[in-house]
């Protein structure tokens, strides 16, 4: 049987957080293990591109990004772990699907109808300072997810739309054109775990409360101890389902571990020292991986080399989908 | 002093005609003979899959018009002579402009404008049938131009809003990232000649009024004994400047022999007589190109290695190009 592929796209715009590791590399690292899969991973930079017109924030972010999956032990002999823009055929792609989309379709997409809601609130032009690229980049999506013939994309609610853009797009080539492109599905994590912000609300590059995941162990310590808390002092029953501290715990420790941890609150364990407890626990988790990161850091000429080497298998799929589409919708060779 | 460089995209969804010659290849293939402009020519492919989703007439139009140039006499030592799709940076460049170039432009957009009045007009939704390539293709065509740095592009009125585009485009990149393009301007042809078609209006694919540029001899005779006359007998007086014979006749001919004409269609001469004598000035101007043509059409080999030598020296600029493009928006290699 035909493993099913799968694939997976990281926009490179900030610095990995606690709440990216739980809620998204955690688990895709664990999925990649599975025998039965193939999947393909890659830095989104022309995505990043979209938001942010700061180069060195974007260089920053990619070597951050591949350094941080790389530490966290993703196996690049099994995972095809690219970065997109060294991928020529994704534009070029993206070009051809531009001629299939429809400009409807793109009208309909959350993100753009975010922003024109914003502008119309504002009292501004509906389509005040949004760029074609946010427009239109469902299309790039389209295309990074078709280019590989992915089958499954696991996503987050708010991207089920995407895939079945990618869907509507690939339905359409294939029947003006030729059967090329696989049909992919979004496969939506029933129980993808969220991570409190220090704030206590969802931990979130724009609300400024992430946790770096690698700072250094005594940065960590102090960002763990500026966990908002209530004022109860020691002694005092807590209430776990209330507090980020617990909720954090919870996201790092075992079952057993947390049916503990849950009863020290109960029984009123001081703030201080649940911190205490909550930074040996993630520290313990992330220590050894934080080495190899610092070494990753300062060695990107090995994270190049390993991108470029993932680049050249992730070209064996997409130049030979490429020749099929141009042969397929006439802009092969003059013969 | 610099080069002026001149660029010309031709679009591949048809038959080359007597009109695509002398409003369009003629000038151009003179133009390009000037010592003091660098001029670049291409099949603009991507653009034809617009319009056009039958892949064996793109395919074909491909040939033909690469043909065509070729056999016009178009100095390919001089002229930079390529295929879009030959050139990988084209489609990355179009999407970093894409996150450069306001969506609100595109709404503005002449070609998409006129698609929307016609949806009204019928009672369809405005965006009805309407593709992200025919929304989007002012960014590709802003990619075709500010890639090679182009000062002039030779336009006809409907088009000037395109330079004018991609002039926006550009300016807004220099000014949030680096002053890599140059800033276009159209070149407005002040006295494009136009051919009138078969039936008396423009001579144009969508009228279907058109006489192919290499017929053979015997079909371009037919055809122009087909050009509609008036019914006005030999010896009656004719009117010149309402004819279209007199009209295809002033665009082949010496000034000279146009008075000459003039005289002869006041003194009456026969709509048979003047038609036999146009299609004796036609034949003899194309009657060369013709054979060469023939030659060229047979041996497609030959025009794909042309086109292959002339992507070669326009990637020489494209790929550095996109270097600088890459290095400043922040998707260069990892260091």
């Amino acid at each position: 049987m035909e493993k099913q592929r799968v694939l997976t796209g990281i926009t490179t715009t900030g610095t990995p957080h606690l709440g990216n590791y739980v809620g998204a590399i955690r688990p895709a690292i664990a999925a990649s293990e599975d025998d039965s899969v193939e999947s393909f991973l890659f830095l989104a930079d022309y995505h990043a591109l979209i938001k942010c017109s700061d180069p060195a924030l974007i260089r920053q972010s990619s070597k951050e990004v591949a350094a941080t999956w790389l530490a966290l032990g993703l196996n690049t002999d099994k995972t095809v772990f690219y970065r997109q823009s060294d991928i020529q055929e994704i534009t070029e792609l993206t070009w051809i699907l531009c001629c299939n989309a429809a400009k409807g379709l793109m009208n309909r997409a959350h993100a753009y109808k975010a922003a024109v809601q914003a502008n119309e609130a504002a009292g501004e032009d509906a389509d005040f300072a949004i760029t074609m690229g946010l427009f239109s980049y469902p299309v790039l999506m389209a295309a990074d997810i078709l280019m590989f013939n992915a089958h499954k994309i696991p996503v987050g609610r708010d991207q089920i739309q995407h895939v079945e853009m990618a869907r509507d797009i690939a339905q359409r080539f294939n029947h003006n054109f030729e059967e090329i492109f696989t049909l992919p599905e979004a496969d939506v994590g029933e129980d993808v775990a969220t991570l409190q912000g220090t704030d206590g609300r969802k931990m979130s590059k724009s609300y400024h409360n992430t946790i770096p995941l690698f700072l250094p162990e005594s940065a960590l310590r102090k960002a763990i101890n500026k966990i908002k808390t209530n004022l109860l002092q020691p002694g005092e029953p807590k209430d776990p389902d209330d507090s980020t501290v617990f909720q954090m715990w919870a996201a790092f420790a075992s079952a057993d571990e947390t049916a503990r941890m849950r009863r020290e609150f109960e029984n009123g364990i001081a703030w201080g020292e649940a911190k205490r407890q909550l930074f040996e626990l993630v520290n313990d988790e992330l220590a050894e991986a934080r080495d190899i990161y610092m070494r990753l850091i300062n060695d990107p000429g090995h994270i190049e080399n390993v991108l470029l080497q993932g680049a050249e298998r992730a070209r064996a799929h997409s130049v030979k989908v490429m020749q099929k589409v141009r042969a397929a919708v006439g802009i092969a060779a003059i013969r």
